[in-house]
């Protein structure tokens, strides 16, 4: 049956490409007002596409306000007929694309797909119409052959490069429709091209906006400089104090729940086809630098972290102004790995921070959200299934990765739905998403929609 | 004579007020173009003066493009007879003042001068008009009286309060009409109502923006974080280490050439009525803070420092971004003490921090101007005939203090007339310069007006 199955997926590149390309084609852009019609338009094209796989479709509203500009762009929800017995997959994905903005550096039209060298180029392409469109693809297929063997609950949302704001009420409202054993999201990248991967770990996130105040306003550093704190140089001194000579976090207690690299993984990861020198030559860096000990592939996968994003103090405009600032602000945030606990990092942030300031200044915290990082088992079932159909649907074993990213809908999933994500990605670290050119290689639409179609029938042997 | 000369000034008081209410109610604010014609009118209003006082004078343009909104106000230069033999006295003083925005915060108008509480309210009351004033008076006291002992060369400027950018060359192209044996200039305090004071000392100033780059372009802080130098903790750092945990400043050689406070010195100042306690209160603080060993009015006036006034780096917008900033950039200035010389300290500064960026990140810096430290000996003669004048006049001995903040003329006169600054000074800490509701003590002006008369006659000794 996977071989007829196959056999069909072959039979249909062609017609795959130019179903791609009319996805590709409308302008499906969350962000911009203007394009709220072409969201609407790109949410009824996909779930016509599902009821051609003969599932039952719904273009639902999201939060009730979908009059609003702001938000509201539909999910396309699809099932197949569900039956008794079989697991049952949630496939998540997101329809909606980025700016293409600035529009003077695109090659042709954002909107206008177009092949160049076996890949084919528009907003969109690999950010995640593509990886989408090829789960599509895969449906169609196995819908030729009696349908896929397994129970699927597909949600394609509109509001992924908005931030998912609101995914977890629409979750939690459909809670019951949406229950399932696995979720699978193709919306990550191969390791390189010719070397698909599994994503396996994610980091998560703190991120925090720190006020300090000295003076009760901006003082002549003529007159005060010298006698009085300078909020300026002691956000500095914090910041520099909280790491130590040798890269490492100094707040107590930050490493106490990271789990430890395994020597299998780091052995697995040696093995990749990384040079350090050309990492960061491709950041315009002479080298890379981080904690003490690891690897690069290793500080970005699966160490902690503390980066300042920006920080805002004193004068910032032409020439001179000689002013002691009464204030100095940072965002900054600290980039988490199994079992690191968001809320238990927080606190030690703030406690750490609250100490160095004592009585020499006043300080405010604000948290923009946190998500937790996330590692699946590599040698867990849904990882082993994962890992043979890309096998299966590229001619290559896959490597095991994990990224050092976070992607907050895995954390959603695991809160309102209660279950594991596989992150089963066909991207390629060169398809500049969120840039302009963007693109998606026709070698990995095909070969995502083989290891879609194999996946299917590995995790109907879940349960 | 200098009886008569005092009782003549006695005999004016009315008088000094009313006219001092007409120079401060045109309103020469330097900065608005919109009064270009009041500079005009107010830099004649103050030759008529000297004219009265049967000076020479003339309204003479500077950098010879007076045409030019931008700059170009016109210098008031008056001259009395100068007879051979005796010494020549610069007095330099300036007639421009601040904008007087915010204008609803002023109890009465800027521009027009009222009297409340033994006060003159008035925009450059204290700033520079009201001293200005006391010796246009004196002059004319001694006027009365046969004129001045001595050669009196004034200039009052206009373009003080806009960085006094054509005064240097205006020195240079006028440098033999403008001779003289040492400058008077009356812009500062006294230390407190009833404490007259006598400056001796100001601070220098080495003021550098420092440009870091990292990373080629701003980079995703989860797929890169931890991996690469990140600019902005890198800043911190750097500023972190340019002191120790006594508040020193660690760039090596910093510290050669400050000449240490004599006993005298601090004993001298530890008289003074100051409050540790309501200092740190009055700027918002609990405490002051600054180099171990030194109080605060030692680390205002003799110990130099390392500020940082303003920094700039990454995303500071509403929210949170996760970026790796490419580049982070400060503006940081060091006071400098006699006899650090700011040339040397700004070859050390970029040393030190060319040596902490090594190649981890590319460092540029850009100087804005810079001022050497100024000290009079307390012993020589033109301070001591400044003190008795001052006694004289306001009938208490005055105190020897020094100023935390520079003042850049007296680097121009040092450098282009080659003499030294007597800085007599009437104004009062609370006189609100450059602020709403700026005031200038009538007794000040009283007071301001016989110490000027009485120094006139002291510096006639000095040849």
């Amino acid at each position: 049956m996977l071989e007829d199955v196959l056999k069909t997926i072959d039979g249909r590149r062609d017609q795959s490409i130019a179903l791609l390309k009319e996805f590709l084609s409308i302008p499906s852009v969350s962000a911009q007002p203007d394009h709220k019609p072409d969201m609407q338009r790109c949410a009824q094209w996909l779930a016509d596409q599902f009821r051609f796989a003969a599932m039952d479709v719904a273009v639902m509203p999201t939060k009730g306000t979908f009059d609003k500009l702001s938000a509201g762009h539909p999910a396309v929800v699809a099932k197949n007929k569900h039956q008794p017995g079989r697991p049952t997959i949630l496939l998540y994905g997101h329809y909606d694309v980025q700016p293409p903005e600035p529009l003077e550096q695109w090659k042709t039209g954002p909107f206008e797909p177009t092949i160049r060298d076996g890949a084919i180029y528009a907003r969109g392409a690999a950010d995640d119409k593509g990886q989408v469109w090829a789960h599509v693809e895969a449906i169609m297929a196995w819908q030729a052959h009696g349908g896929p063997p397994i129970n699927l609950t597909v949600i394609i949302e509109g509001e992924e490069e908005i931030g998912s704001d609101n995914l977890g009420a629409f979750f939690k409202e459909h809670r019951d429709a949406l229950r399932a054993d696995l979720a699978v999201i193709s919306d990550t990248n191969q390791f390189a091209k010719g070397l698909p991967a599994i994503t396996y770990g994610l980091r998560g996130l703190c991120y925090a906006e720190v006020f300090i105040t000295g003076p009760s306003h901006d003082l002549h550093s003529g007159l005060f400089g010298g006698a009085v704190v300078n909020p300026a140089n002691f956000l500095c001194e914090i910041v520099a104090s909280l790491h130590d000579d040798k890269g490492r976090v100094t707040i107590p207690g930050f490493y106490d729940d990271v789990v430890a690299l395994t020597e299998t993984e780091r052995a697995m990861w040696r093995r990749l086809p990384f040079s350090e020198d050309e990492f960061a030559k491709g950041v315009g860096l002479k080298k890379g630098t981080g904690e003490e000990g690891y690897s690069s592939i290793e500080r970005k996968w699966a160490r902690p972290t503390c980066d300042v994003n920006g920080i805002t103090t004193g004068y910032q405009g032409p020439g001179a102004k000689t002013i002691i600032p009464s204030t100095a602000s940072m965002k900054i945030s600290m980039r988490l790995v199994p079992d690191q606990d968001p809320e238990k990092i927080q606190v030690a942030f703030e406690k750490t921070i609250r100490a160095k300031c004592g009585d020499q200044v006043q300080v405010k915290f604000v948290w923009h959200g946190a998500s937790k990082p996330v590692l699946v088992p590599i040698d867990s079932r849904p990882m082993q299934f994962a890992a043979e159909a890309v096998e299966q649907g590229f001619g290559v074993k896959p490597t095991m990765m994990r990224e050092g990213g976070s992607i907050p809908v895995v954390g959603l999933i695991k809160q309102a739905l209660g279950i594991d994500t596989l992150l089963v990605g066909f991207g390629l670290p060169d398809d500049r998403v969120h840039s302009p050119n963007e693109k998606f290689d026709l070698d990995s639409l095909y070969k995502g929609t083989r290891s879609a179609a194999v996946l299917y029938q590995k995790l109907s042997q879940l349960k």
